[in-house]
């Protein structure tokens, strides 16, 4: 109870999709733990070869590994131990039951009322433990939508409560660039360097709302679905274009999220 | 490892000062903490028995209460159970020692680099536990000063680490209105009524850094320290003036804060 990860949120997790005993883009996903705990302040232990045994040994084919780290312990107040010992939790758990059929016919998608707070500079991009706006947001709907999209204060989308967004309009890839909120996800990177690899015109710029609204097409990425395409935001369209599936195929090579997943029958 | 307070920092606190075995001002914080669970949207448990019989047996006259209750526990996953049984934790702690005569000579204060986040306007006013914020401030000093104040996006001043501000210039008591961040603190609450009461003149609005710099008096309230005059921030210098002293003597009826400190000595 004296961890400042309950006290205050004070520290950052992430979330992998599990495959055949082992994390899928576990590099990455370490990197970017590292890079929060640098950012927030405290060293990160490295805990990779007890997590890789982990799941190794207990996580089958469908799970889904939380990997939290935490500033450790210390006494009221927001200050900080000068040499904090890090606290480290993994939880492992059954991967969600979807559907296979949302990789070809795409997902229905809201948007929230609830709006992404605009944080100081060094929080920003972090996937750190301060998540009561993606809670509020998640709170605004049960099963009938696969995300929530958040729009920052200013009106601009930024992305899902657990999820990056991407459009495309006139063949060109746009994504929020994150200058003010939003989390630097792992599958959004991939989508990023592999259109970039492959000269397909990429902009991390603001995206409007009425620009979201007449893109080509949607989809959303991250680390336990991939790339899943959007069917409809609101009353909102679109189709499951060829972008889409090009990313589905370059990201999800032998189809890891959807075999995954396509296994819960 | 499962509650939200932790996963997702899913919960509010409160923080009192405990006199004589008892919380002052506990129907206030008490309110505070069960407006926060509404808020969030979760039944707060009434644990009101417990913690008072927690702090009549346990807390000495210069105890801290800290109490913390979250949503409880859930799946990964920010959604969360329709009925959540909310988790509580008490943590009873010595009170900081206190010199006293910062309640006469005031206390050396900074303005933090943090930004103060803009959240969504369901969080503003709330003390929630998504303080990464505080942390990331908090972090900017060590001893040397009492607090650092907050700027919001826009470069206004909002309030202290763990303080609210009040300013006092030509006669009117000037504190941020708290609308788009900070915390409504208990004391702050108190010294408007005492100031309205008494046909000061009160405004609650934007607090520009100029009007900051060019104040008369400055003073910080907070249920720990009560309220505190400031004599510097940064290079500036303040009197400890007339008003302050006026709410020390009221809003610190017996000088609960500066007796309590006091005994520190």
């Amino acid at each position: 109870v004296a961890d400042r990860g309950l006290q205050f949120g004070d520290g950052v997790f992430e979330t992998m999709l599990c495959h055949a005993g082992a994390p899928l883009d576990f590099d990455a996903h370490w990197a970017r733990l590292r890079h929060g705990c640098d950012r927030l302040g405290f060293a990160c232990p490295d805990v990779r070869p007890a997590v890789i045994e982990a799941v190794r040994r207990h996580a089958d084919r469908r799970a889904v590994a939380k990997l939290i780290v935490t500033r450790g312990c210390s006494q009221r107040g927001y200050r900080a131990a000068v040499d904090p010992v890090a606290n480290w939790i993994l939880t492992l758990s059954e991967a969600p039951k979807v559907d296979p059929r949302i990789y070809e016919t795409g997902v229905a998608v809201t948007v929230c009322r609830t709006r992404l707070a605009r944080e100081d500079d060094r929080l920003v991009g972090l996937k750190h433990l301060n998540r009561l706006t993606q809670v509020l947001a998640r709170s605004e709907w049960a099963d009938e939508f696969h995300d929530g999209l958040l729009l920052d204060h200013g009106g601009a989308v930024v992305e899902g409560s657990a999820s990056n967004v991407f459009t495309v309009t006139k063949g060109a890839l746009v994504t929020p660039d994150l200058a003010t909120g939003g989390v630097n996800g792992i599958v959004r990177r991939r989508v990023l360097a592999h259109a970039r690899a492959t000269d397909l015109s990429v902009q991390e710029r603001t995206l409007t709302r009425a620009e979201l609204e007449s893109a080509d097409e949607v989809f959303l990425t991250n680390s336990v679905y991939g790339v899943v395409p959007v069917r409809s935001i609101g009353f909102t369209r679109y189709p499951v274009g060829a972008v889409a599936r090009r990313m589905l195929d370059a990201i999800d090579p032998g189809h890891h999220f959807s075999t995954i997943h396509g296994s819960a029958g």
